[in-house]
Parts: structure tokens; sequence; C-alpha cells
């Protein structure tokens, strides 16, 4: 029996050179079936075969379950964030800072903003949500620790909170577009010199 | 006729001395409706003035429509943000910012949690957030304007990113719970510190 639809001929997902093309039509039927307004709750392994053209079998083969498939669709959709370029902690966090809440795939707005009221509601949708926040926050993080090592940041710096003050003012404007006055375009620049430099008179 | 119900007894709002006893049902009843999943689309004045107890026309005497109605039953829910004390700008901050996104009222986190993911996609729903958002910005943006004038922060202050420095970590925190390892008990005093002081080594 052949599972393979036409649709499992979407463009390859780069950072998975290991799914099938099933696996593809799976993850992408998963994204389509979430973006056109189907709720995570009551999202059905059996939909997302019947979207895919797959059996549930193909499904259950690869996935364990609904969660499993879910966290893997969502770090498709959100894509692998930019990769530091190792010359000063300053670009790079200008560069990873610009990624935050920046939507490649047209599905992921939506998505997010179904996902996002539940994450405090529900124990499932936060570890989803952490799922995709954790790597992004790991790559920061990586940054600033570079950073303690080689001087460029306070030896004494907290990095798990600097991890929330460079991320806190780029998603409220990304996602909320909290402050109507600020410009997107050099946002990360000046978050980033903003919490690098303080705002206290010295 | 009378317009009254039993609800109208409901206890007064503080910071609204010139509300009647049927001004207070009729937004009482409007974040009752909200909070038990009316849509903001779709709830109806006929719906709110059915809840309070009142005629739809002693709605419309008060407000000229929904989107009035709606921003002062908000402005009401999130009630008055904290009054600065005046003798630090680290200790208002920490008090103004202690309050962000901390609601008192038990239907609030519903409330906005169906309101925010629609700011991004509807413009009146845009401007009702901001009519939230921008009287607590008004009020941290009166104790950087202080700071400056009186030497405790940088002559050069960007004062409209630093209103977003100062919420951005406290609003993903408290909303989102962003990261799970930041305590939220202290979180006001380490994000003030952390913007006064910046991370950079010196």
């Amino acid at each position: 029996m052949s599972d393979m639809t036409s649709q499992a001929a979407a463009p390859r997902s780069p950072g998975r050179p290991r799914s099938s093309r099933a696996d593809e039509a799976i993850i992408e039927a998963t994204l389509d079936l979430l973006a056109e307004g189907a709720k995570i709750d009551t999202l059905s392994i059996e939909a997302i075969a019947s979207r895919a053209g797959v059996g549930k079998a193909t499904i259950y083969r690869r996935w364990p379950g609904k969660d499993a498939l879910l966290r893997d669709a969502l770090a498709i959709l959100k894509g692998t964030p930019p990769t530091p370029i190792g010359r000063s902690v300053r670009e790079d966090l200008v560069l990873l800072l610009g990624a935050v809440g920046r939507n490649t795939d047209p599905r992921s707005e939506k998505i997010m903003s179904c996902l996002l009221p539940e994450v405090n509601r529900n124990q499932d949708r936060y570890e989803l949500y952490q799922g995709v926040v954790e790597p992004r926050r790991a790559r920061v993080r990586e940054v600033l620790e570079r950073g303690v090592r080689n001087g460029e940041l306070r030896t004494d710096l907290d990095i798990e909170l600097a991890l929330a003050l460079l991320t806190g003012p780029m998603l409220i404007q990304r996602v909320l577009r909290w402050h109507p006055e600020l410009d997107d375009d050099v946002l990360a620049e000046r978050v980033v010199d903003g919490v690098l430099e303080g705002i206290r008179a010295r």
C-alpha cells in the first residue's frame, strides 16, 4: 500500500534530512489543519492521516501520539534560529533577537496566536510552547555565556534574567505591537544596546 | 420604569465615583459576559442590557456604542496602576512593574487572553488594547522623565525604548511564564536592576 500523495512533494524542511516524504506530508497536514482553525484539543490523528493521504498506522510508526507530532510540527513551523557569527556578543545578539517573533511561515501567526492564550491554563500546551522557546533561549544563552567568559559581559551576569531582558521587549513588540511608536526595523539593535548599556546615569 | 436589579448592588468600582448604580450593572454585565466566553465581535448591546437588567436606551444614554462601553469596561477591569512614591526612580519602577500583568479581577485573565490574539489582526481590538496599555505606560514614563531631570537616569535616555525594556520581561513572564525558572516574587526588582545597570562589562 502506498501512503504517498502529491502533498508529499512539498519542499524538504531544512534540518530534518531523515524525514521521509510521508513524514513531511503528515507534518504539513498537521500545520495546515491548525492554521485553518482546527483546535489542538480536538484535532485527531484520523483527521491528520486523512489530510495527509496516509493511514493512521503510518503516523503511529513515527510518533507515539499527538503531542509528539505537534512538538515536531511546531519545531518545523518555527524553523531554526540564526547561527551566531562569533565576532562580538553585540553582533550575535542583534542577529538572534532580530529573529524573535519573526514568522517566516505564514501559518505561524495564526497557529501561535491560538496556542499562546492556552499556555498558562494547560500544562500540555505549556510544554508544547516551551519546546518551541527553549531551543531559541539556548542559542542566546550560549552567546551570553561566551560574553561572560571573554570579558565582554559582566562577570556577575545573571544569564537567565538577561535572556528575559533581551527577549521580552522584542516579543511584546512583534506579537502585540505593544508600543505604537517603536520602529521595528532597528528594534533589535536598540534593545541590545539598551540592555548592554543600562539606563542609569554614570 | 426601573432599570435596577440586585446586580447593581455590586461594590462600587474605585476611581469611578460618577457612576450610577445602573452604569455599574452595565459594566459588570459586559465583563461577566466576556469572561463567560462571549466574543467581542458578536456581543450585543441587547445581551448586555438583558444581563444588566436595564433597557438598551439606558446604555445608549451613557455610551455612544459598544466600543466606548468596552473601553470603559476594560479600564475598570484592569483597575488603576499604583501611585509612585517619589523617593527614588528605582523604588517607583519596582512598584509600577510589580503590577504589570497582575490581575486582581479574576475575569481579567480570561478576557485579556481572548483580546490579545486579536490585537494584531483587528484595528478596533488594537485600539481597545492600547486604551488599556497607554495609561500604564504613561505612569512609568513620568517616573523615567523625572529620573532624567533629577540625574538618576542617563541624560540621553530613550524613554520610549526604556518603557519596552522594563515592561517586556514582566509581561512575557506574567502572561506566558516564558522562562520556567525565573522567580516571580522578585522579578520586578531584578528586571529594574538589570535594566538600570546593563549587562556589559565595565
